[in-house]
């Protein structure tokens, strides 16, 4: 249990003190991003670090659920204009995701507090963030995490639901028998 | 760095001993990749075990780069028939693709290998999967993650590149000024 606490203590942060995040943890999320999997190996992500209070105030006030004071948000994008753009269309989202959990859990397990905002695949979202961070054609926003200190506690959880489990074929109960 | 190692030390594996997996590792992945994060809580994230013999070859044969000899794999799917079908619809990748690394992150931290196959979008892939596993119309096969002790070592890594991050407005480079 305690090798997968990792896991389990990030939490959703939505109150954030005002202390700045510094470049130095910054980096450090960024690195634990790209160190997630992907199609082919064929990296789609790109990175967008909003510190401009401008900016943030602009993208608080076009997305929903997006009224947090953090200092700092970092927009995960996919760039599908590469060569093999196929893969990148079909798999960006999935490879952006996987980055963005990374990202979560860096910052959690670095003392920071962060949330996960949906952009795509929602168009007036998309296009908002897009005219806010200057994206270009093709370069699409996943999502907006913000990230800050943490203002708020919450305890580790897991939302493990056994009835969601299934062996062999959809229907058929998961009954672990050596636990 | 140490702090984030469980991030870097996770790596595809694609040779597997002939050992099977306990079914209380095999529960644990389950609750590390149900604490991921998900739109509105929604939770849209289904898992088949698959430990048959028959439905594991008949997988192997179905997927391209999935001729791997683990004697265990899951499937995460997502349940698009829930009452707010729009957002589920929306987001169900990429909340399965958070709760699909974090996954991957407990395998490793266990000492188990697993790599992350793409199955969605792929309509000849979804088909293929959906008749082994018999999934209802409305679930979907995002990936098939297979999973054993592992036959091959891979070091720790990043693929961290500074070029993919910008400040503010994409285009205008991120120098972080206090490493």
């Amino acid at each position: 249990m305690d090798a997968l606490n990792f896991i389990y203590k990030r939490r959703s942060i939505r109150k954030f003190t005002d202390a700045p995040v510094e470049d130095a943890l910054i980096e450090q999320l960024l690195r634990a991003a790209m160190a997630a999997p992907s199609a082919m190996n064929l990296k789609p992500w790109r990175f967008v670090v909003i510190r401009d209070p401008q900016r943030l105030e602009r993208l608080r006030k076009a997305l929903p659920f997006a009224r947090m004071n953090a200092p700092t948000a970092i927009s995960v994008c996919g760039d599908v204009r590469s060569l093999r753009r196929m893969v990148s269309e079909n798999f960006w989202q999935q490879d952006c995701s996987a980055a963005t959990e990374n990202l979560l859990l860096a910052a959690s397990a670095l003392g920071l507090g962060a949330v996960w905002c949906g952009v795509t695949p929602i168009a007036r979202l998309q296009k908002a963030v897009s005219a806010v961070l200057e994206l270009p054609e093709g370069v699409l926003p996943l999502n907006l995490v913000f990230i800050g200190y943490p203002a708020e506690e919450k305890p580790a959880r897991t939302q493990y639901d056994p009835a969601l489990v299934f062996l062999d074929t959809y229907g058929n109960p998961w009954k672990p028998d050596n636990l």
